[in-house]
């Protein structure tokens, strides 16, 4: 029904005083999401009040130490909160190694079970699913071996038209999940009442696409088509095209072709080298190709409702 | 000729939004060392003015997460600031391979030599040397294997005494290299003048120790004797001494039977429990047993001039 996506870190690199690196918290439909994790996230979450016994997946794009040195901190935390649930990591392989390896040597007996999915693809595929979302992976294009994730609301019910309902008195609550289900109604009298006069459509599925760190690729524009919500790297500016090209990073500019291209919702960038100080440069570069874009700032949440 | 600590953070387990784990920057007669460097590390070493390029001895106490899980973050960020210099890394058997794992998985391609020196005695010894300061470890009891860190400054040289060598008019600063090494001057009338005469007492060499994770452990107190400023670890207050007892920490009541016994200049106690809001009642405690003893604070910069 909402998405609000909460940003934790929005700064490439390494942390700085008012600089974190990559990590977002997101509530899609009822789930509670971790996006990358950088040094210092777990400490982000307590500022901006994340509810830690929420999340039950966390979801790491590569293994560059600004996405996911903030791990094996919050795993170890959850050991001392006495978390007994499963919690879920997902990534590129080898990060199970590295990580039980850290966990190992620091003496965390977290007694949780700690589920590793490696992912290891380069095509596009569904890794998590059950009946309020499903998550994607979206190959990027990285000096690593880096995945996007693509967050989709699953298709909603149909809504009872309460009004049109109640003016057929031998229609009741019995027959309301056939009617949700889209069936037609037959009255003792023969008469046919279509399922169009007794619902209303269902709220549109919202869905929200994280693309971090990649260069200018688009072919990921048919994947995520139609978001509501882009989320797309912008380490430079047009000015350091050449260094976005070196580095496998995009630019504010083509952040926003992507966007344009595949018709969504809003756009936000992030990602930002150290060398900019204003970070609203990125927003006007991006607006230039796509209106309706926006620059990531820690603290700041986006909201969409369907 | 001066100590000057810098805390950058000194509380226990989780990072917190105000509450960093331990990490400290000493700066002990023109030498510059970083002790333990929990997650967050290098943002509080930036927020405090700590000059990344000056460290090059780094000393971890122990594997437990808020005493190391920094570390990596600020070896990668070294590589990013192009350091060139070797960097020595002093830390229980484990360091070296966990580290080394982590850099290798986020492809830090860092260009300067890591030196880990890996420790495993149980016995005080001598780990670092120069011409301006020792490093010894002190076999500290916690739940892993830890050392706290004994940190000496050489003996200084003696000083001249100018005002009586100007008496001699055939002493010149040809002599002045023998004078300051203790030498009596011989005169061409076979009159001998003490060093004594001729020289003025160095400066008192100056030392911190720095003891933390560690039970209440007596027996560090030779070995800790007469230091001018000590670190100890005080986790709870009296009130939770059964659990000090069970997690292998100490109260500041402890904390300052240690200082006492080793007969100190002064006692700072740090790595706070979450459960104790009121920092100064460490202090309070500390000082019935200890008069000279103060409480560990963010950002906080302890002196001492010899």
């Amino acid at each position: 029904m909402s998405i609000n996506l909460t940003i934790l870190g929005c700064h490439s690199a390494s942390p700085r005083v008012n600089a974190f690196p990559t990590s977002q918290y997101l509530e899609i439909n009822n789930r509670h999401f971790l996006i990358d994790c950088g040094e210092g996230t777990q400490r982000q979450m307590r500022k901006y009040k994340v509810g830690f016994s929420k999340i039950n997946h966390i979801f790491i794009s590569h293994l560059h130490g600004d996405h996911f040195y903030g791990l094996v901190g919050l795993l170890s935390t959850y050991g001392i909160l006495s978390r007994e649930k499963e919690l879920h990591i997902y990534g590129p392989k080898g990060i199970k190694e590295v990580t039980l390896l850290q966990l190992k040597v620091s003496q965390s007996h977290a007694k949780y079970p700690m589920v590793f999915h490696e992912l290891s693809s380069k095509k596009s595929e569904l890794i998590f699913e059950d009946d309020k979302v499903s998550v994607s992976t979206i190959p990027l294009n990285h000096r690593v071996y880096t995945n996007g994730y693509l967050f989709t609301e699953k298709e909603k019910p149909l809504k009872l038209h309460i009004d049109n309902i109640n003016h057929y008195e031998e229609i009741d609550r019995a027959d309301f999940n056939n009617i949700k289900a889209g069936r037609d109604i037959t009255l003792l009298s023969g008469e046919i009442v279509p399922n169009s006069e007794l619902t209303l459509p269902p709220k549109k599925p919202l869905s929200f696409a994280f693309c971090s760190d990649t260069c200018y690729k688009p072919d990921i524009a048919p994947i995520i088509k139609d978001v509501d919500l882009l989320y797309h790297e912008a380490t430079f500016l047009e000015d350091r095209k050449d260094l976005a090209k070196k580095t496998k990073h995009s630019t504010a500019k083509e952040a926003a072709e992507i966007a344009k291209e595949a018709n969504v919702g809003q756009l936000i960038v992030g990602h930002y080298s150290g060398r900019y100080k204003d970070i609203s440069l990125f927003k006007d570069e991006a607006q230039k190709i796509f209106k309706n874009s926006d620059v990531a700032e820690v603290g700041k949440v986006f909201s969409i409702d369907s």
